[in-house]
């Protein structure tokens, strides 16, 4: 019998996270502050603790993890890292598609490997209360678990569309003791101003963010922290023990590097958690395909410009060098809520620059196709956003059979479906139309980004 | 370090079932069949499969598990061991609490292992549709995954009012191809019937179980039989994977028997599963402590009469001997839907009229107060019917405390809660009150058993 299950002892379990700003060919451009110059640390200190701004602006190649947060993630990992045999089966494939299976921790994704930790920092630094934003509502579960066990409070501005259509997540976090609003909120200036505007506005993510921000640093008592669940540095390296699990679990089952790797991104944290490690490797010549997929609807990396920009719609975190479709670009509704950001990682950018990273646009059509062919064989339901990677994954299995080559495959199954099972359902009935993205929104990107600074292309050409 | 997960390799999964009717000091009484007479094999043929026919009455104690039916659980069993130390921490017990984590399958709970067993041997005996009834949910999730991966088609009946109150559920069901309508339909007599006089009607199981068997039975093909999700002794026989794998991983980390085995009791069968492999340990001379727990809405085991009884409200089924509140018991509308059942397992009563099992009664409200425990240290969110197996847990790592004994506690953490999430709104809210079934209802269960045949309490008088 094959094995399906590649588990990793507790014993096992990575002791350090891996910094990809250490090794990159050339390292990403500094975020710049109002005047166009870079911040200094200090900048951000009202908004992060100092703590988690160090591990922000590193470049020390491994940084330790501190026991008692291993002592959290311990409830869920090593996560186990699975073999999609049944899925390699009903496609005729020679390639082995592996996975790595997020999807087991308690809010059923891997936002907590970062919730945790930015929880345990922040309690460090004596902080006591933690505010953020939510959409689709899986990072606000993540924060609401993590700030529970270490008994933090946790503020969530919930976009008022999800808040009222997903009361599920609203009830999840509530389990957890959160504190979630619809956003906009009377309890701050930014939600109040919004709604004497426009009293029945159905919110944002921009907007939800404003308010965490303001509430955070608005504190008298310098108490509150903000809490951000991806885009930012300290985000993607606390998601490095995905990828550092998953190349020891390979390893376990005699296979010493995988040929592609694949992650959906949205803001880019768990495809950089699967894949900074292996891209580690392919810096020090390993050949993998190491691909961000994204949806056509919201081509961030495939398509859009290389800039300077903000990370929000309301223009209040620095400038930052990335792709990006302009702050104030409005995301189509497809069902990948967690694939919806404008913007993307400056590190995931940087390694697409460089040409270390292979970005790949699929339409949602595609994408549900390939959710369904997984439910039907594997048996499992994955979430919105997962279902890029494993159309991906399939793409690349198909590839492999024509080829007649016997690659190994490995995706990063970031989350399950459970509570986001309304686009399965448009999905069954027809109502799913494939949408790609019209030029007319990358103009308005470059113009939304022509006061920008420039952000120049940095890249060695290696590869 | 401790170790928090005990996994067990796939070349360890149990390779047969354990049947408890081979050990039984005294063997359950038999069904009988509306002449008061045990029934035959046969008369259960146009409603099952004779391959289950045969499990259901066999006394041979290890059944073994066909190959193809390992190859669909390795999707997720072995299911992991897990100790849940952070609650020991929190009550400061000198006890080990370890949980078999059967929420980690497709549908979320411990159903699938049955629904599987039954979706393959109803193929192996050329059955091409699978017809069912659901509550809650969870059973139709199970069937309709098992059915997707073996090509059958599934019909699932869903009470009116979960189906209009749980659109994910059925989602759920479609994703994996399933059909599931509302009962009563227009699809059968028994729908049309009721329909007919009470438009409006909210359904309920009793009724959705008439039109299963009515469109499995009424297949002028033949090609069509019912399944059912736990109480029969076939499908506890399916679920004592659970015990044996759970009996095999304490022993990897040197327990030999654990002093206090758990379950949450409904129909009896993610318990049975559980417990059946300890039961024979401890008919074998091991001192082990077997709770059954259900709640004090629906005491079936604590207080009810033991008595012949329908397994149906619409007196479709033959009679069988166990606790009962009467086949015409209305349950409390509490949020553990799956243990609002009004009988139990005919093995289970047997255990308990034996004295091998314990049985015990906990109130909604003291579970999910354990239950919200439970999220906020070990992190994750228990399905309400699993919240009874926490409850009890809690109270006998308390008791250990008190007694100052180092007691090794297992108990079934039969499911996830992401799907129910209402009950834990109505509990956070305030909105929950304890209930404890009155002295009238027992009255009116005597009085509905009063006219069938009496069951006789057969015991050894050994427990």
């Amino acid at each position: 019998m094959e094995q399906v299950k590649v588990s990793l002892n507790e014993k096992d379990i990575p002791k350090q996270w891996y910094n990809i700003a250490a090794d990159l060919p050339s390292p990403p451009l500094p975020p710049l502050g109002p005047d166009g110059n870079p911040i200094s640390p200090d900048m951000l200190a009202p908004v992060f603790p100092m703590n988690l701004i160090e591990q922000e602006v590193s470049s020390q190649r491994w940084i330790d993890i501190p026991a008692e947060i291993l002592d959290i993630l311990y409830r869920w990992r090593p996560a186990p890292l699975r073999r999609a045999k049944y899925l390699e089966r009903y496609l005729g494939t020679p390639a082995k598609i592996y996975f790595k299976d997020e999807s087991v921790s308690p809010g059923g994704s891997h936002k907590p490997n970062t919730a945790v930790a930015q929880a345990w920092y922040n309690k460090q630094f004596g902080i006591e209360r933690l505010t953020t934003e939510t959409g689709a509502g899986q990072w606000g579960c993540a924060l609401a678990f993590a700030c529970s066990l270490l008994g933090l409070e946790c503020k969530v501005f919930m976009v008022r569309i999800s808040f009222d259509q997903k009361p599920f997540r609203k009830l999840m976090m509530q389990v957890w003791g959160a504190n979630c609003v619809a956003s906009p909120s009377n309890e701050t200036n930014a939600g109040r101003t919004i709604l004497a505007k426009v009293p029945d506005t159905p919110g944002s993510l921009g907007i939800a963010i404003s308010e965490a921000i303001e509430q955070a640093v608005c504190d008298p008592a310098g108490k509150t922290r903000y809490a951000l669940g991806s885009v930012l540095n300290h985000v993607l390296l606390h998601q490095t023990i995905i990828g550092l699990e998953a190349r020891a679990q390979l390893k376990s089952v005699g296979i010493d590097k995988p040929d592609v790797v694949i992650g959906c991104a949205g803001g880019g944290s768990n495809f950089a958690g699967l894949a900074f490690p292996f891209t580690a490797d392919k810096i020090n010549g390993a050949d993998i395909k190491i691909i961000p997929v994204e949806p056509t609807a919201c081509p961030t990396l495939t398509r859009a410009p290389f800039a300077y920009d903000f990370g929000d719609t309301a223009c209040t975190t620095p400038l930052m060098a990335m792709h990006s479709l302009g702050h104030d670009f409005v995301p189509p509704p497809i069902h990948a809520g967690g694939l919806r950001y404008h913007g993307m990682a400056p590190l995931v950018c940087q390694c697409v620059v460089e040409g270390l990273h292979t970005p790949r646009a699929i339409d949602q059509v595609e994408c549900y196709e390939a959710a369904l062919t997984w439910a039907r064989t594997e048996g499992f339901i994955c979430a919105p956003e997962t279902s890029h990677a494993v159309a991906c994954a399939i793409q690349e299995a198909k590839k492999a059979k024509e080829e007649g080559k016997e690659k190994v495959i490995l995706f990063n199954y970031s989350g399950h479906g459970l509570m986001d099972l309304t686009g399965y359902d448009a999905f069954l009935s027809g109502k799913l139309v494939p949408y790609e993205l019209p030029d007319s929104e990358l103009e308005k990107a470059e113009a939304c980004l022509k006061n920008h600074p420039r952000a120049e292309k940095r890249k060695t050409g290696r590869w």
